[in-house]
């Protein structure tokens, strides 16, 4: 078991969360307790005994207290091996006392950080000394005993009063590990909000995570999972809110992500519906009325929508809620809810709701693949009009080209290979994840055959690549596709607009590609 | 500018490069270097003028070195603020001089993780006052410039000779972010370490990834990129080589890890040939013969295959790599090739050819949408017979059972709705991305007839999830599949049951789900 008996501890603790309790135990197992500055005050108030770091160590704070336990007389008693005699003789010529037990939390800068402090406060919430006790007694692990957050005093208690007040080297090991993760975390917060606006691809990284939840499992059932938050970040799924429902899967924070990333995407000005499924949007819609654009979405693909995530961009009525319950979705998601609206969702218990708020755009995106991580910018360039370069002989409408900036913002979203048809802001047929452009060019053109039979006339589509021959074009065409966006880039380029020039459509190349994978 | 002029340096480096270069400099600005024992000795060896530590603190180095600068004299040294009258009495009270430079580099932890150290030697590596030193001077950025990286060196030389000894404000603020960011990444790696065979899901998460090359871009050429390499973990892009071609892109990295991932599962006992196309597996084959595998993968969908990236499980020769020639492929990868195979290779000078190592499993995922990381269990149960319950009145033949695992593994790795057909150890339809179920069986049914004609009949399909009604099994069977596996769970099993009895066909339910989004 290799127990170590606690004799002396160091206690300094910016949390002063349940200190009492710990402080009862160690009075039973006699223990003689060092501490700082407020935490000294506070186990004196308490009605401990305690000796003050300064006079055992003979040396006075100094600088505000940016250094009171910077000293060998702290950091030799909690780094020296207990069973080396070397060491021992040391520290015994150094009048330096074994210190067994280290009680630390640190300066709350996270805290301050989420409170918007200014930066000096920031930069004074910067604990040194914290964190340099912990490592060295979470080095010493085989000797001494460090307690990192005050949510490890119970399981603290029960290991002393097991043991008689000594600790095992299990406990030890397991505890060192805790303050090891809690100082890599705490450094993590502070360089990434000191990097913020310097350097994007810095030689190093850590991406820091606080645990939100365990989830009742992963993509799969038979996957155990969590969800953590990171913090410094503020992204789509910041503040959300959930008003009822079951709770949120694996799958519904993705789906959720992909559905709220294309509803900031498309057409604002107007209100719009985007249904999700499998992290693919199934069916977009906009219109000058929330209830037509969810009908018309749902109309989109109403097989796909069935179990979908529904993100609105406006307020969603009585009358709305009701046409949404005759469906069974996973999630709706809205910035806002009449109370007549929450009255009828209230009936359908498991349904989640979902309220965003609102959220600043992280500005990359992390892909980690084993071993790799891979960092890039998000996908977030917009589509502007010096952008849309006609190759054709036919110029599309400016209808039709409002028609094409809807698909084009709808198709970046789309697993590759995409493509997207519209028409009058609905979209007919969405063409996903395919290995060849053909593949997603006929998948779209089912779907707008299937769900909205000749009324595909002179709808547009946009392609999220080039087209590498003209049969995709073709296959869209024959649908009665009279417009089409796309990057352009193919060696065969010219092909392709010669078969758009032939069946007499426009066609605009961006430049700009839009790859997901 | 906020200049600081460099009086005082401290001086302390486990990594000895370069240092005569920054000596030289300070030199040049008759700035007084203390140091620590080998770094002294180093010093004073070149011939540059140095105090020890020791000598400056009063206070000897103790236990081994573990501790001697954690000491007030160090630490209030560079943490005073030199604008403040308070600060500088209490300093010059206790014999304190301002440091204004520290160049400090921490004990090689990370290099002996890699080199597989014992846990008493990576202990003694943890580096406690190296840490310590630079958050000191990295928090007092105002007034403290600290280096971290002997790569600063020049930056420092530079920023010293424009400022004739002092640094800029602005610098300080970088290279404090950079020593955050060095601290942050060398606790992670430490707690990474120390947490591998604990918590799996702890309260609070680092990952850490040291730089291993920027990208062209990511996903699309309008966005930039970076590919960092998470030192503690060992997965399938471990130790891989590039022999030859074109540097590796975003993309390549996604399509290389799914394509080996595929090639992990499939049956071993047998050559295997993984063609992939973004981040989809189009064709897959084993057989007693690599080149025939290599034949029935890119017959499985030829027109896919094209531009894709091709994974074998064993040497390629000559011929094959004649064969592999005649198509345009982006990577090609195996853990052999003969050297005839290469000079056949090197013909073609931008295609990407890739050696695979023995690479062990990394048993999480991380996914990172925004503000969120989503960790779960790898999705690595293997298919076990105790896992198939055939639920049908026609049970499968040995041979179909076969194919129906071969399918059953390239499924789960298809993004979802996922419907694999197989027959013969050949993929002859992978539905993929689909919003639907339908859809997914439609799609793997049409590359089939398009690519098998009439060989279609008597094989089998897997689904990654149970079918929601009975349709997406009757387009199978319409094809000629005689066998289905899948996980069951439906509220309608019975009426799929019912229309897979009625058609005479066998299926198996295995309980395990495979959704990959």
């Amino acid at each position: 078991m290799d127990l170590i008996k606690i004799k002396k501890a160091l206690i300094s603790v910016s949390d002063k969360k349940n200190l009492d309790k710990i402080l009862k135990t160690l009075q039973v197992y006699n223990v003689e307790i060092l501490s700082t500055g407020g935490t000294f005050k506070y186990i004196k108030d308490l009605g401990y005994q305690c000796t003050e770091v300064s006079d055992y160590t003979k040396s006075q704070e100094i600088l505000d207290g940016r250094v009171k336990t910077l000293h060998p007389k702290i950091h030799g008693g909690l780094l020296a091996k207990a069973d080396n005699k070397e060491h021992i003789n040391q520290i015994s010529k150094e009048n330096i006392d074994l210190i067994n037990l280290l009680i630390v939390n640190l300066y709350p800068f996270e805290k301050k950080l989420l409170e918007n402090a200014d930066e000096e406060t920031l930069v004074e919430n910067i604990d040194i000394g914290g964190p340099s006790m912990l490592r060295s007694a979470a080095k010493n692990f085989k000797f001494t005993t460090v307690i990192s957050d005050p949510e490890q005093y119970d399981e603290c208690i029960n290991e002393l009063t097991k043991n008689q007040g000594s600790t095992s080297l299990n406990f030890r090991k397991k505890m060192s590990t805790n303050a090891f993760l809690e100082t890599a975390y705490y450094d993590s917060i502070i360089s990434n909000w000191m990097n913020k606006e310097q350097n994007k691809f810095p030689k190093k990284i850590t991406i820091s995570g606080s645990i939100q939840n365990e989830l009742r499992y992963g993509e799969n059932p038979h996957q155990q999972a969590t969800i953590y938050n990171v913090n410094y970040k503020k992204d789509l799924l910041s503040g959300i809110e959930q008003l009822q429902g079951k709770e949120l899967s694996y799958n519904n924070y993705l789906d959720m992500y992909a559905a709220i990333s294309i509803s900031k995407y498309l057409d604002n000005a107007k209100k719009t519906c985007v249904i999700v499924k499998h992290n693919n949007p199934c069916g977009c819609a906009a219109s000058n009325n929330l209830s037509n654009a969810y009908k018309l979405a749902l109309n989109a693909d109403p097989i796909s929508a069935f179990g979908g995530v529904v993100c609105f961009n406006d307020e969603i009525d009585k009358k709305l809620a009701e046409k949404l319950s005759d469906t069974f979705y996973e999630i709706i998601i809205s910035n806002k809810f009449t109370s007549d609206a929450l009255d009828v969702f209230r009936k359908k218990k498991n349904l989640r709701l979902i309220i965003t708020k609102h959220h600043m755009g992280e500005k990359l995106t992390y892909n980690i693949i084993g071993e790799k991580i891979l960092i890039q910018d998000k996908d977030i360039k917009e589509l502007e009009n010096k952008d849309l370069k006609v190759v054709t002989k036919i110029k599309p409408t400016k209808k039709q080209i409002k028609d094409l900036k809807f698909a084009f913002n709808i198709c970046r979203f789309v697993k590759s290979n995409a493509i997207v048809i519209v028409k009058n802001n609905q979209s007919l047929g969405i063409g996903a994840g395919q290995t060849n452009r053909l593949a997603s060019s006929k998948i779209a053109c089912q779907n707008a055959k299937l769900f909205f039979k000749n009324n595909v006339k002179n709808s547009v589509a946009a392609s999220d690549a080039f087209f590498p021959f003209a049969d995709g074009l073709k296959e869209l065409v024959k649908l009665g596709v009279k417009s089409i966006i796309q990057p352009g880039g193919s060696i065969k380029d010219n092909e392709v607009i010669k078969a758009a020039d032939k069946a007499k459509i426009s066609m605009i190349f961006t430049g700009i590609r839009n790859f997901k994978h």
